[in-house]
């Protein structure tokens, strides 16, 4: 029988190719961002379709992966971003990264395989991981299971509330003109659903001053926050250029 | 950057002490035996209450857990038990515990967590696992992202048809004798909530001669299966002794 001081020893299935290639700006949910498309770069021996058969039939998949762009050590308490970096939770009541195994869970959409040049990939959307981030397992989601209707959870009771984006002349046109390239579907409606979320950590002050950057693809998003009549703000895309 | 050779290695953070004593008559999801009721102990260092603070405000947690009494290669394609065996699918559209990592994952309901002679424990119900589980982390339901409301999964659209379930005098004895002792809260509905699913793989054909029989903590439990007019079949729980 296994006791505390066995050992398991896990071999990444696949690694995730996303948009996201920073941490910072990742949706804190999957889900939140449903056109954040990525892939996954099955290995083999698990690189065909026969393993993923019958996976048709359903909408949504769970990936279970490794923190791995997480270098801090885990602590028993943590303070979420999202709770404004004030209230101390118990690590185990929290999504939080900094895990004593840091294995994470997120439910995305599932978009189907292809094959491309001898790589088998599975297709998602709604992904919350970061480019590189090693896979060890995919799962159907099961409703019956999964989805439950009463389940409450008050720490995070909803989604992150939305702000408005708006995008300078100048951002918007580098999407016009990324909107007429193959595969580009949709980065005007993508950066919309990241920045809205406001992916700054609650407990910064905004600095209205300042201009926020983030890596999406091979671009660098850049924005400020724009305060409006309501004690509120609004985001505005000021630029978009060529990642450094 | 992780790729596909990279390892990773995972200790127990606890280990799951379960009514179910063995493989067979496990629900085949969560949730199906919602009296199934469980605890974790949870090892040093993790064993206080500080590391899962907060976690009152959750009604559900996430399991992660090795499905560690499985001794079987994983496959391309399984037979899932419950599919009656005679479909084929691939082993990452089904919840089968033979898989490339063997990683399970269970959503449970949350009880609170107590202390007892030194032990940490954290206690749930509607539990789907083996005594002596090792769990490898635990994280709270977050129903926003993890209720799928528009989810589907046309392999597993729904739990598995309930069948009725009788006591024969003997067994309805040992159950009364059961309800007077501490802790025993509902031994009854307990074996309803597990037989009327049906336990056996779908494929065997129904032998109403036969005596089946599963542990659960310290008892035998034995029942067989009596034919009815609609071609159908109810439960007879027939005895219930003591684990040999």
């Amino acid at each position: 029988m296994a006791d505390t001081s066995s050992e398991f020893v896990f071999k990444p299935i696949g690694i995730v190719k996303s948009c996201f290639t920073e941490l910072f700006g990742i949706p804190r949910q999957p889900g939140l961002a449903p056109t954040a498309e990525g892939k996954i770069l099955i290995c083999p021996p698990f690189a065909n379709e026969q393993a993923f058969a019958g996976l048709e039939e359903c909408s949504h998949v769970w990936l279970q992966f490794i923190f791995h762009a997480n270098e801090a050590e885990w602590r028993p308490k943590v303070r979420p971003p999202r709770l404004g970096g004030n209230k101390s939770l118990g690590v185990f009541a929290t999504r939080s990264p900094n895990r004593p195994n840091p294995i994470g869970l997120s439910v995305v959409a599932y978009r189907g395989w292809s094959k491309d040049n001898g790589n088998f990939y599975i297709h998602v959307a709604g992904l919350d991981l970061l480019d590189g981030t090693p896979i060890l397992d995919i799962k159907p989601y099961v409703p019956y299971a999964d989805a439950l209707a009463n389940a409450y959870n008050h720490i995070a009771a909803e989604p992150p509330a939305c702000h408005p984006v708006v995008f300078s002349s100048v951002a918007q046109a580098v999407i016009d003109k990324w909107k007429t390239e193959k595969d580009a579907a949709d980065l005007e409606r993508l950066i919309r659903e990241i920045l809205q979320q406001d992916p700054r950590p609650k407990y910064q002050r905004i600095d209205t001053e300042r201009i926020y950057g983030m890596s999406l693809y091979d671009l660098n998003v850049r924005w400020r926050y724009v305060p409006n009549e309501k004690a509120d703000f609004f985001i505005e895309v000021v630029e978009i250029g060529n990642k450094v």
